[in-house]
């Protein structure tokens, strides 16, 4: 995939009569929209109008499907057994992807979220119960997550297709690692470095680690963040860097536009 | 379909650690399985545990879609607007449909639960939002309610096929309606006599009104309780009689099995 | 009460990750904070917090009482038996008030939020149903609502203080009633105009109606809005106009400043 | 204490339309009732109904605070932070409180639930979150749960009264753990063997392990389970027991009845 990437954004994330992050901005700068399911976030109108808008400017929507905990925001986690995950991924699924066929699109992947995407990265029965989950929905569906985790792993295993992210706005570790945000320099704020270091990611060049040593990452799509003016900002400029550099923008899941001009 | 009749009831009533009813008994007596979507109960492990048993079964599978309120298990009614209803009816077929679907069925039908049903029998906007829902979602789906609802009205204008009920054990005005369970009269606890009723209903025959005179109602489907060790006694009573008669017992929308022995 | 007013305004609701309106600015400007309590918007962590900076201001605090209805954020009216919202409210209060006990306050009043609001103007049960709860509760407790409504005059029959409301920002009818959101001219957006009403109405002076023709309303609170940014240069514009023209700013419940200054 | 013991149950366990456990016949048994209070289980109609017929039988009242997992019954562990779990657990404390007040009783002492309980044996910051939200609410609260608990030496520490239990139907290792359930001979099931232990712990006699060895366990508190007909069966038995052995049976917390004939 030299010279094209995918963009990645967290989109309907609000519940009932809260607000948050600017979805239709969002949706002007991403490729691929990982829409909330209702149980970390995200309801019934909310699903329906994001995965319509999303539909509408070639944006893939993708489940990003959580613990079943609106009061924690799904960012605390919870030793659900595998059976009970899997059921609960998979109503995520279903739902996004009939509410979004209504729109004339569907669900294209599934992205686990928060603490849940957290625990993937290494516990082995919660990692097979949502690959578990989408392979029992459509085994069609790409998965996408952290590269080296589990959950990545048996989605191999598995059938489905692994696809890897990196973030735009983190810094790593020697040996491809995030750093906590708990450590210094965790966070890049600069748009420009941020920018820049998307480009390096695209064209497959190593990017500076939290050591300043060079690090290449694998990554087939990048996160942005869009749940403050701020981040708004640093997604347009990954954006109109990548397009500046001749990087097509396309989702992993093909059903993204190159260009939504 | 003279000689033949759809057995109704509702499954999946559960949430979480309380459980509700006998599924499995039920499963065993009736054709069609009005399976509640996780909105007045039912929760992701519920609604794939009762659509495989029901799939397994071939009893026909349909959404009990209801109002947003797990706290008064829908019986109250709530004035939500008619765009939120229809959101959140959509949202609840979806995710059904999908886990159904996941079993090797599907959803074959939308029936409303509680307040949402009783409101849909004159509450305009709610029928329609209902109906909208559905049509959206898929136009092949089937309506189950009251004869003469709007809900039942409304579906035939939007080209859904609308499917009347009776129901087994309520005793009924001359005019058809059903006598409110505040008067006396209003529930028929003998087995007999509401098996008999059954009968009389699937060869069309007239039933006796709460005054004794004769009334005849028009129903492709009779509707029998399980949430009570009471209520199968009498479902299976229901069943048996109408075996012995020879009526064919079957789905309306085709999936059921005229005799799962 | 001549010369001497009480500001209330809705606070803390949000929920979980989900912020609304400012706070602590609001806290600045009112002398009566009405807390959601969890049924419609807040949750343990915001009450807390919301309390413990009431207390900390000498801003009373009241219980905002709602439907149980996180979903539609207790906008819709709900049919509920009167017993249960008796309980459910009875809930809300003693859970606030236990909390803000922590903070070294206690809970001075009750104000029900939103459908349920408007539904005690005129639905006798449900308005006899929160005045027998907050009376079951603590009959010191104060009751606030609208002028004319069940709510206050059962809270009157039952001994409690009814504390009657006009609304800052909103026009009113020539007998008193406010002018519903979907009519021209019902929502008042000028900074000046509001605050020289809210003079008024604090010096016990005619408004104008939505004619134009003199209207004099009998009120012991005004209710002022901080869910906008808007809204929060309005309060602080009433607030000024007040205090410049001699008035005293105090809760009615007696625990609020009369200047926070 | 000797010659004297309490005896507690899990009540108030439903949720909305759903039932669970027969609280009626287990209030005739036990001296200490640990109330749900919302999180795990319990609504406002379930909490008012067994606080008031807990005080009317004389049985002291807990609160049973749990994780904020409706979903999970509170069975699951949830990594929250302390911070938030102090203001949960002061939530349900209050609560319950206020409304056991309106039946003329107060809160005694407070049980953690299911995950939670199994968590505040170790879990050091959850532990004293929970002892935290108790004592800022009222210093002069028991807390029940484990012998050796990190729960009970952080109430000592902070100068809350710990109260130890026992387990009546729960097989023992030799230092004096519970045996998991997963292994064989777990949970004892004979009513007169149950009954014997629980004799023998309340004159602080020893009772065997589970490899036969004798065991001093030392408790103020057994805990008997009602969810079961078979549970309130052997509830009846040990009551029975106790009582024929002259033991007296009376709460920790002294709001109990010695003898309710």
């Amino acid at each position: 995939v030299s010279g094209a990437i995918d963009l990645n954004s967290d989109l309907g994330e609000g519940y009932a009569r809260w607000q948050l992050g600017d979805d239709e901005a969002l949706l002007t700068v991403v490729t691929s929209a990982n829409v909330a399911c209702g149980y970390h976030a995200g309801d019934a109108t909310t699903m329906r109008r994001t995965t319509t808008w999303a539909v509408a400017r070639g944006v893939a929507v993708g489940a990003q499907v959580g613990y079943h905990d609106l009061a924690g925001f799904g960012r605390r986690f919870i030793d659900v057994d595998p059976v009970t995950l899997a059921d609960e991924v998979l109503h995520q699924i279903a739902a996004l992807d009939g509410i979004t066929r209504v729109a004339g699109g569907r669900v294209g992947y599934v992205k686990p979220h928060g603490a849940l995407y957290n625990a993937v990265v290494h516990h082995e029965d919660q990692a097979r119960a949502v690959v578990d989950a989408v392979r029992d929905y459509d085994p069609s569906l790409s998965v996408l997550g952290l590269p080296g985790s589990a959950l990545l792993r048996y989605a191999e295993q598995r059938g489905l297709r692994p696809v890897a992210e990196a973030f735009a706005d983190r810094a790593y570790t020697p040996d491809g690692r995030l750093v906590p945000r708990s450590q210094p320099g965790a966070v890049l704020h600069d748009p420009e470095e941020i920018a820049a270091r998307c480009v390096a990611l695209a064209r497959g060049e190593p990017i500076s680690d939290i050591t300043g040593a060079p690090l290449r990452l694998r990554a087939e799509s990048i996160c942005v963040h869009g749940d403050t003016p701020d981040a708004v900002t640093i997604a347009r400029a990954v954006r109109a860097a990548l397009q500046e550099a001749g990087i097509h923008l396309r989702s992993f899941v093909g059903a993204g536009e190159e260009d939504q001009a």
